[in-house]
């Protein structure tokens, strides 16, 4: 496969820096860059809330892969150096650096340009075409130290946006001795990943440590010598506005893909401006692929087009675009399956699939040992099955939430349904797992549901 | 569906007890009967270690539902009670309770005697055709109470067998401050659910707290006053002889069925005599059922006979019988995946599935956690597959290894093949799992195997 072959990859994230690897893996002989705008060789962005937090000890423990071990595996990776330009007709794309400008050719070009956070339209935000002091948002290393930095010195916080990310810092912060309070414009928190009535078990547990104000949005800004001492909220349905006294305000209300670049060659582009890729990665340019938060792939369940946004994604679409790339073959799943997790205090939650109380659905609340044994703890699970009883997504809350969610996208995977998977036989033992855990338990509920209809 | 019908169930274990309820929500009006020849309701036999041990504060505990229950399910539980005869041709079973002896009408029969230890041939182990004090076995609630009792006073013990249960009854020993010795006849422990490297693991960790004697046989007993003084063990290979002095031991070296009711009646007995089952767990007589410990199926992946003895497949065939039995429908699955998993001192270890290493496999050890998050565990897993690539099952080492496995059995369930369970998008988040879980990457390590071929 050693044809001389030329890889260029815009990002080294954790898409980028996985396309980089297994194009080397897939051919040992072509040539790979990696342009990447920021300072940091591949790091983990999912971990930046746990280094504010000091879960995670150190900045630098986030670094996955170091500019040696690139440089070791053959892999340039140029840092701080932006692309400014693709051009498709001879194949040569633009990067400043520092303050040069230069032209690389490529034969393959991998898009991982990632995503930006979107601000809300909140007045007082900005002052020079800057954001206030005070106010951050969380994507880089950069912005974790800043936070970090700023948290040392401050006794009051606000976080806006309630969902898995905005979860994760709220509990950061605290963690750092800080005041929390978070703001949701929704009348749930994590909307995007849980139905309400399962975040609800998650907001009573959170509310003990922090504040969490849903229906509400941050409407403007009151800061003092350039820097934020005051939030104002609006009640979504009441209009009553509420103002919090604050030193601190992080904005985590999503993200925009980073696509101009490919916009500008005329990549074709969702509606909201994400890269459309298939299974391959391949963009709808000859020889440019996407990976990441800055595209769009189809769901595994509805075939419906779906932005990306997961890290774990983004590392599969990284792995098939670096051995398409590099002359080999891989496909992704027909679609993704959006499993996700995380763990907010001392509750974890995980999903997968879709979900959406028109479908048949069962819940189940359970101890995840069986209840003679002392010690279990509360796991609750929601599955959803279609009117013939294929499972086509699951939410779970408490203990093991995630592996048992990893099981429910098995059976997506398998195209399992109910009946079937009701009878699974988990693994048990007292010290372990009830005789039929939660994850059977919960269909053997749509299963009845299924026989009423 | 009520036609009078009249059910009588043989034994009151894990089996028994579930096809009672499963019978009672399946026909509200059917007469259920049990004959139970111990003094207790339904219990956990699983849990029985872990009275010993401790960890369960109550042998009550174990009990799962009451004699008040069953009478409020309208389930006449009769303990005490021995069945000494089945009249197929009539219908009728006779029933000893202590010096009565009755006869009884049934319209359906399950019988779910379970099984005995079974007793290797130990010279001295018996003494007036009974075992000699300070030997025991364990299968009932009152054997775990001499036990119990026993090793109150004692400060050595001896386990022979270093299957599941005799590593947790180790445990429990060890937990009771005596010095523990496990004998084992095979090369290896765990020899039913794990492979040798796998098992090793394993182990290591347990001969950290309790001394582990492989290849070796118990040959003779001394006693003093009729109680357990020595134990004379021979090593497999070289003949030579050791004595190790005990005040306790235990003999956990299996079960063979209880099977002589059925076998009495021309019952299908298999070569061990295991009553030959189906998925409706009918056996070879009309309006006959057996469930659980006394009975056989069929491998899911493989389709041979296998003997149950799991409390989870008890209980799923007792749902079975249970329905059936009381005029409803239900199948198991098209046999079992033998799922099991159990816990020694900090180490949890499960499997599914078959494994032997004639067939494709591949190895795994990882961290359950990203490296560049603090605590994450040890976890190994061991998967295997057909030559093409179809998964046949796995066996798991670690943190969590239960629930990684429950994902391997959906996959099988599902028909899941290594090329496509490999790319399964698990749950990530810091915290809780890394980017790609060790489920999905020793299936990398297959599927290159499978491509070298």
């Amino acid at each position: 496969m050693s044809d001389g072959r030329k890889i260029v990859i815009i990002g080294c994230g954790a898409g980028g820096g996985t396309a980089a690897q297994f194009a080397r893996k897939t051919d040992r002989k072509s040539k790979i860059i990696i342009f990447e705008k920021d300072k940091y060789p591949q790091y983990s962005k999912c971990g930046l809330p746990y280094t504010i937090s000091g879960q995670i000890p150190d900045f630098d423990n986030l670094i996955e892969f170091s500019e040696h071990w690139f440089e070791k595996a053959g892999i340039d990776l140029i840092l701080n150096s932006k692309v400014e330009k693709i051009d498709t007709k001879n194949k040569i794309i633009t990067v400043k650096k520092e303050n040069n400008t230069f032209n690389e050719s490529y034969d393959k070009l991998i898009i991982a340009t990632g995503a930006k956070p979107s601000l809300p339209p909140i007045k007082n935000l900005m002052e020079n075409s800057k954001i206030i002091s005070g106010v951050f948002t969380l994507r880089t290393i950069d912005d974790a130290k800043n936070i970090s930095r700023h948290a040392g010195k401050s006794k009051n916080a606000v976080v806006v946006g309630a969902g898995l990310i905005g979860l994760e810092l709220a509990e950061s912060l605290y963690k750092n001795k800080l005041n929390v309070t978070v703001i949701e414009a929704l009348p749930d928190i994590l909307a995007n990943t849980l139905d309400k009535d399962m975040s609800r078990i998650v907001f009573k547990n959170i509310s003990k440590y922090v504040n969490i104000i849903t229906n509400h949005i941050v409407t403007r800004l009151e800061s003092k010598s350039g820097k934020i001492k005051k939030v104002f909220i609006k009640d979504n349905k009441t209009g009553t506005e509420k103002v919090i006294d604050t030193d601190l305000m992080i904005i985590a209300t999503g993200l925009n893909p980073e696509s101009s670049l490919a916009k500008d060659i005329g990549c074709k582009l969702s509606n909201k401006g994400y890269i459309v890729v298939n299974e391959k990665c391949e963009t709808s340019i000859k020889d440019i692929y996407a990976i990441g938060d800055c595209t769009e792939f189809k769901n595994f369940v509805t075939k419906n087009p779906v932005s990306i946004g997961l890290g774990s994604i983004a590392v599969r679409q990284g792995i098939s675009a670096g051995i398409n790339a590099a002359g080999g073959k891989y496909s992704l799943l027909d679609g993704v399956l959006q499993t996700c997790t995380s763990k907010f205090f001392e509750i974890e939650i995980a999903s997968v699939g879709i979900y959406n109380e028109k479908l048949i659905y069962g819940k189940f609340t359970g101890s995840s040992l069986p209840d003679y044994y002392p010690g279990g703890k509360q796991i609750t699970i929601k599955a959803f099955s279609d009117k013939n009883g294929k499972i086509l997504g699951a939410q779970a809350v408490g203990e093991n939430a995630a592996q048992r969610i990893n099981a429910f996208a098995t059976a997506i995977l398998g195209g399992l349904d109910i009946e079937k998977f009701k009878k699974l036989e988990t693994a048990y033992a007292p010290p372990i797992a009830p005789t039929l855990d939660p994850i059977t338990l919960v269909c053997d509920i749509i299963s009845l549901k299924l026989r009423r209809r």
